[in-house]
């Protein structure tokens, strides 16, 4: 045995403790910004049901595939996705010098555009680094749920790979998900912009073009799950219309499912919204929870704390 | 400690002795099927200049990707790619009964339209099932080569992430790649067909459409890689002017990288091939692997077998 392997080995076992202690931890009060209650008890029994190998509704870690909307259900979406903030603040520039000639939206679309796809993850990274939200003052990245970080990790300690599906695009969620979510890039499933391979100055580079080439929300959501990652969740986890057919694929499908929405109905807090707001509108997915057995859980009562500053 | 997350965390650190177990194996005599000469020692000392954490070279294991083409590349691909095989059996009953009437390629678009993504993935499994291979009269799926499962094998033991990124379709692959590879359906970037969210009989499908969404070969690999993966792979491995740009791509990065071709030049054990050929034509990245360094495998000489049935 070679003194590099030796060392790989007892780094592997090192991490296997290290897991098995985290696993132990999690057992002891797993969720603990989570009030007790339907929600909570909800999730924690379904995970108990798929991972004891001797129930019925075992299901092999393989299999145990939980997916995530991010706008509203990981993080913040108000007063507007916090992409879209970004793309404005990205064409803030070029409408100021085209004003009147050309229509925002025409301008959004083709903001960035052009670009190779390096120097865009740069603006991206850029733009988060600076840039503070209108009502909370701080980073965007500051603005992820607390209870849904907790889930995440609870979920990965016991056997489920966590995939984030968003309407957002995957390259506006990669640089920050590892670090916020444990979610690394190859698990972020968004919608996508057309990107074009080309030589320039002799180097292989991706560059942007200005149209998108797939939309990840509503029914897109269960194309972009099946041509991702080819399995059906077990558990989906969204917070609006945008999410309801990946609810749906995700209950639709034999054996014990679980699918759940986050209700925001917390105006002190974060904020309070649902059938009548232009972002994150939650009217039809909340009509069909009932009859659905999926679970509504309340920012309000279900969350003891929301973003990791408060309290 | 609840005794459920005891057994977990027992088997976890099982499972974590029998891997570093497997590495120890790897490290005695890792590619066994692989002879002496400059392909195996060029891959040997990538692997342990990238993963040796004290050397200037090392890469952390989030970022050691991995990339490999399906067709020529992990398994045989003459005298048509299989998939067409698969395609043109598909459309023989509806070849038949509109014989004239309709252009073959026109038939092979619709073959399978129109069926929902399940139906279709137990067709595909009925045929790999039946369908004999007409050179070597054996199931497809022994035709994978040995050398490259014992590399995948090989990279993984050293913390590697191993990908396909194929220019057939991913749900022709899915069905079977995790067994003969160990490559799991969310491993796998392959060309799209449109699929359509609906609801039938009450219940959500995706039903397969007539059209190609995405071809993920040539130029179109970098994009899904790009897409599917988010980062820049530090491996890949083609065989075809099909992998040529993401070959480019791959060494076009920082640090050390290492892009491989394998060369079908064994007509006894296999099929010999290259510039002149109507599948797996190796043309232009054969010409740009010299000044690339990019490592040409010979079947013939680098191989000791090539299918498991063999010798």
């Amino acid at each position: 045995m070679r003194r590099g392997s030796l060392l790989r080995a007892l780094t592997t076992l090192a991490l296997a403790i290290a897991c098995a202690a985290g696993a132990w931890a999690q057992a002891q009060a797993p969720l603990p910004s989570w009030n007790e209650g339907a929600a909570k008890s909800g999730i924690v029994a379904f995970v108990q049901a798929v991972t004891d190998p001797k129930g019925k509704n075992f299901v092999a870690p393989a299999d145990r595939i939980a997916v995530f909307d991010n706008d509203g259900t990981l993080w913040a979406e108000q007063p507007l996705y916090f992409q879209f903030l970004f793309m404005l603040d990205q064409v803030k520039k070029a409408a100021l010098e085209k004003l009147g000639t050309k229509p925002l939206l025409e301008l959004l679309g083709q903001a960035n555009s052009g670009m190779t796809v390096a120097e865009y993850d740069k603006t991206i990274r850029d733009w988060l680094a600076t840039a503070r939200h209108p009502k909370f003052e701080r980073p965007y990245t500051d603005l992820t749920y607390v209870p849904m970080r907790e889930l995440l990790d609870y979920l990965r300690a016991n056997g489920f790979k966590t995939f984030i599906v968003s309407g957002g695009s995957s390259e506006f969620m990669r640089p920050w998900a590892e670090k916020a979510y444990g979610i690394p890039p190859e698990q972020i499933v968004g919608s996508q912009q057309e990107v074009k391979f080309e030589m320039k100055d002799g180097k292989p580079v991706l560059t942007r073009e200005a149209k998108f080439a797939f939309v990840d929300d509503g029914p897109g959501k269960p194309v972009g799950i099946y041509r991702h990652i080819g399995k059906r969740p077990i558990l989906a986890f969204g917070n609006s219309d945008g999410d309801l057919q990946m609810l749906q694929v995700t209950t639709a499908g034999e054996g014990r499912r679980l699918a759940l929405i986050v209700h925001h109905d917390d105006a002190q807090r974060e904020f309070a919204y649902d059938r009548g707001s232009h972002v994150g509108k939650l009217d039809k997915a909340l009509d069909a929870a009932p009859a659905n057995h999926w679970l509504v859980v309340s920012m309000q009562k279900d969350w003891k704390r929301i973003f990791g500053f408060q309290q």
